[in-house]
């Protein structure tokens, strides 16, 4: 028999995926576990989905043993606490999702000062440490594997405070009992019942809603400063670069196990170490996990065959220099210890790296805490301002988004073409001008023959010409494609950047509306308010740094596309030059 | 009832068109007219076809009028006389053809001696003087016109030797009669039998066999002599060149009709005249029916829609300037007559004119007479040598026939890729980069204004760079089709010019063996000898003059080809390194 469940609120469906019930209405239950707060079941109109777990009681009279099978996975352990009328407290390491955890700290009970949130997902980017490059063979006989697709692993927060250096900040203003009354309120009022949605999973609600705690140490924390063009990250003190060479492929296990090595080299150390691309993916995860309204640069896509190929290493390394690029040239992603970590450590010192690794994996300040990390100006940014730019961004996004593609699909083209059609076409009028010489040729009389020694030059002069169509791409369009799939990946970055922002901007109009209507205190809304501005001043300034590193690099890269393509022609006019010579004694 | 003749001797047919008759075999003729000496009819086994009407009698106690419908067309006036037994002597107006004739002078009826052929049909070429521009319209009121394509017409000579200046030749070395015997022996031993063969329409065959004689000027003179790389044309001592301007179009009858009249000045003359398609076609028609194995350039084609349009006046006025480079190049064609009078006859003198064109048209120095007025070096060539000169020019103008093809199909095809593939492909990538500097104007920050402006004009100049390749084949490719086409009208002549020379050596070849079979005097064979000597020193030295002005016009246009090609490729340097400064100060 069925498990079912009483409405106690009215809950209207926002997302795909949801369904409305009205209060007590008789919902049909398909597991007595929640996933994140949400069950799972069918209205009484039949209608299949989510709806907050909050909002109903489940009818005990009814209870039997849920027949769970189609939500549980082999981690499904029960680990999280069913509350009826309440979202559940914890992360559940439910719904197939294994998280990548070395100390499982349990969280308090408390409903929502602990709720730590995984990390937004950065669309078309998948962050999984699986099968690529022999993720599995070392040095993670503690840590488990995100295998499922598009979902990223996330770390619960461990509570302890440790060192001389933190402070412990929290921002939660409000008292919160467990009461149903309470979790409505909240509900209807501030939170976001999608437990999907990127501003719930950034933590950037959490945060917004005064429930991100931590310590922050003075290293950690990230100024915003008022720059000419407005918010903007505070410069790195201390740039530097780092250079990434020499792909090697490395074997172990007796050559049972093969994989790439690069050598990176750090200005700021001079010191190299070698990394592998599980290295690097291990990285953009903890990174991505980090920092909400921050665009991680994605890592090159992985790649199942052909990865020992010279092409793919070499497209491999250009991508990884890509990316280290705008790594150290991002104010806040360059400094984060995670980075530094995985940039100095030496990569014989096993133990050395084994510490910062899972240092880097029990860093508490990471989503919503991050937040707490970021220090701004005194004056508060003005929210209608903040509106139209994120707005305007959000435009402009969308439109270079499809710009990009277009220039990536004719490019593309483009080099096909240069690669097939016009070398074809070159080197078929160096071969009928060859043909022609070689007719000429039949005739040996004195003065024919410079002619036809001419008329060889000339068509090889084609020949080569056509060869030089065939190379150039390599030489201009690859480069403009590269910086372009790494443009690509900012860009999908942004939708979840600004929907946090987009968030956080909803909460404060309602939280004054509730003060209008005197269902919340001033405080309380200035507290949203404040929180909201930090989010605000985070997402303009990393919009600021998206505006200055993307007029920086396709400057660069348009300057050097035009200098190839000078270069390009000029090699064939010097080609033609020399043939045309050859005529002067014909 | 049909008509009926008998075979008088066996007659093997050896070409398409020809049927074999046996003698005493009764044959059914259509017409008693015959075709140039050919009877048309069909044999007792049934086949149809030609046969030569010296092979058989006509069985007159049969004869009915004849049945003529097959054969005779409006012109068919039944000026030619049927001789049986014997070829006819005439060249009859019959066949469809209608001959250009302003003094249709009687030829006698000797058999032979006064044979005077069409020239050979210069092969892809029609010499028709019809349609085009308006050829019908004035000054022929006592010509007809040749409106059948591929068919030549052709005067009969004036035998009556006029001025001072000229002296009677005569190459006949034997006295023929009118019998039948007579025929036979020529015709089994020394005639060729197809009346259609280049050798014999040429006119060589009835110079070898002696039967050419007229009077020649002294200014028809033409020498061969021994050059540095064999026999060559004497050159012109008066060099001169010869410019085509300003087609325009003229009108006439109250514009009732419209042609385009080009602008002529020879510079020996300095004197400009005014000269019509019609009547390059007229003076192109005379050149060919005059020098037997000269090759001489075809005018451009023919056009019968469109020929007031500017693209087509342009390039039939490149085509003539090309035609006219080759003619005033060539150390014969430059001085003749008929040329010098097309040059420098007085555009608005009509009389002046007609009495030219009629003179021109009764030249009897045309075909077999030509080779009258070719004088050669002393020393004869030899005869082994000759045949193996030939044959390797042969396998020349195949192969160059051939990559002349080749070449021709393979930069028609390059120009088209250029026009619309090339120039697709770079205006695309203008449009997406200017797609993508839209996407970028939508942030107006400072800092990215001189990037927006830059992406702009990078956008402006591969749009113009797409133009440059639209436009650029007209510059290097259209001319180097227009010599290929030149050149293509010159190989397709050769092949008869090398058929003469060849009928001319089997001929002497036949007439040695007769000598050792005692069927033929030493002295005749002399003869014969001796004028194919003169045959094979004008191929020779034609052949000697293609080689020249070859490596001369190809030299020429390689250069001019690549020197387009270089700038061309400068051009769009240059656009680009336009492009490349706006980016100097963004």
């Amino acid at each position: 028999m069925a498990l079912r469940a009483r409405a106690l609120y009215d809950f209207n469906s926002e997302n795909p995926g949801e369904i409305s019930v009205k209060e007590n209405e008789i919902l049909t239950l398909y597991s007595e576990q929640d996933i994140e707060g949400w069950f799972e079941g069918a209205n009484s109109r039949g209608e299949r989905g989510l709806f907050p777990a909050s909002y109903v009681e489940i009818l005990k009279n009814d209870a039997t043993p849920a027949f769970n099978n189609s939500t549980s996975g082999d981690a499904y352990q029960g680990q999280g606490t069913r509350y009826a009328n309440t979202p559940s407290s914890g992360y559940d390491a439910s719904y197939k999702i294994q998280t990548q955890v070395d100390n499982f700290t349990k969280a308090p009970a408390s409903n929502f000062s602990t709720f730590s949130p995984p990390t937004h997902h950065q669309q078309n980017y998948q962050t999984s440490q699986g099968s690529d490059d022999d993720w599995d063979d070392d040095w993670d006989d503690s840590s488990t594997v995100a295998d499922e697709p598009g979902v990223v692993g996330g770390s619960l927060q461990d509570y302890d405070g440790n060192g001389p250096s933190t402070y412990r900040v929290t921002t939660s203003s409000m008292s919160r009992g467990g009461n149903a009354q309470h979790a409505k309120s909240s509900a209807t009022v501030s939170r976001n019942l999608n437990r999907f949605s990127t501003f719930v999973k950034s933590g950037g609600e959490a945060f917004v809603l005064g429930e991100a705690s931590g310590f922050v140490k003075d290293g950690d924390k990230i100024c915003v400063v008022m720059g000419q063009y407005g918010p903007e990250w505070q410069e790195n003190p201390y740039p530097f670069t780092c250079t990434i060479d020499d792909p090697t492929k490395q074997t172990k296990f007796k050559g049972m196990k093969s994989y790439i090595s690069y050598k990176l080299t750090p200005t700021h150390t001079q010191s190299q170490v070698n990394r592998r691309y599980k290295h690097f993916d291990w990285l953009y995860a903890r990174l991505v996990e980090k920092f909400p309204v921050i665009s991680v640069p994605h890592i090159p896509e992985k790649q199942a065959t052909g990865r020992f190929e010279e092409d793919f290493i070499s497209k491999r390394r250009k991508g990884l220099i890509w990316w280290m690029n705008h790594m150290t040239s991002h104010p806040v992603l360059a400094r984060c210890d995670v980075f530094q970590h995985f940039l100095t450590c030496s990569s014989t010192d096993e133990k050395a790296w084994k510490q910062g690794k899972r240092k880097a994996e029990k860093d508490e300040m990471v989503g919503a805490n991050f937040f707490l990390t970021i220090s701004t100006p005194a004056a508060p940014l003005d929210l209608q301002e903040v509106e139209s730019k994120i707005d305007g961004f959000k435009a402009f996004t969308k439109k270079m988004d499809d710009s990009v593609l277009q220039v990536n699909a004719t490019i593309s083209e483009f080099a096909r073409k240069q690669i097939t059609g016009f070398k074809k076409e070159y080197q078929k009028v160096g071969q009928s001008f060859k043909a022609l010489g070689q007719a000429f040729e039949l005739d040996q009389q004195a003065y024919s023959v410079g002619l036809n020694q001419a008329m060889a030059y000339t068509a090889e002069a084609y020949d080569a010409i056509g060869e030089y169509f065939a190379e150039q791409p390599r030489q201009d369009l690859d480069p403009v494609m590269d910086l372009l799939a790494l443009y690509q990946g900012h860009l999908a970055n942004y939708p979840d950047i600004i929907h946090v922002q987009k968030g956080a901007l909803t909460k404060v109009k309602e939280s004054q509306k509730h003060v209008e209507e005197g269902k919340m205190e001033g405080p309380q809304a200035d507290g949203v308010n404040e929180r909201c501005n930090i989010i605000s001043f985070a997402t303009l300034a990393e919009i600021q740094h998206f505006h200055q590193i993307r007029v920086r690099d396709f400057k660069a890269q348009m300057q050097h596309y035009l200098q190839q393509q000078i270069g390009f022609f000029q090699k064939i006019t010097g080609k033609l030059e020399e043939a045309l010579q050859k005529y002067d004694n014909a």
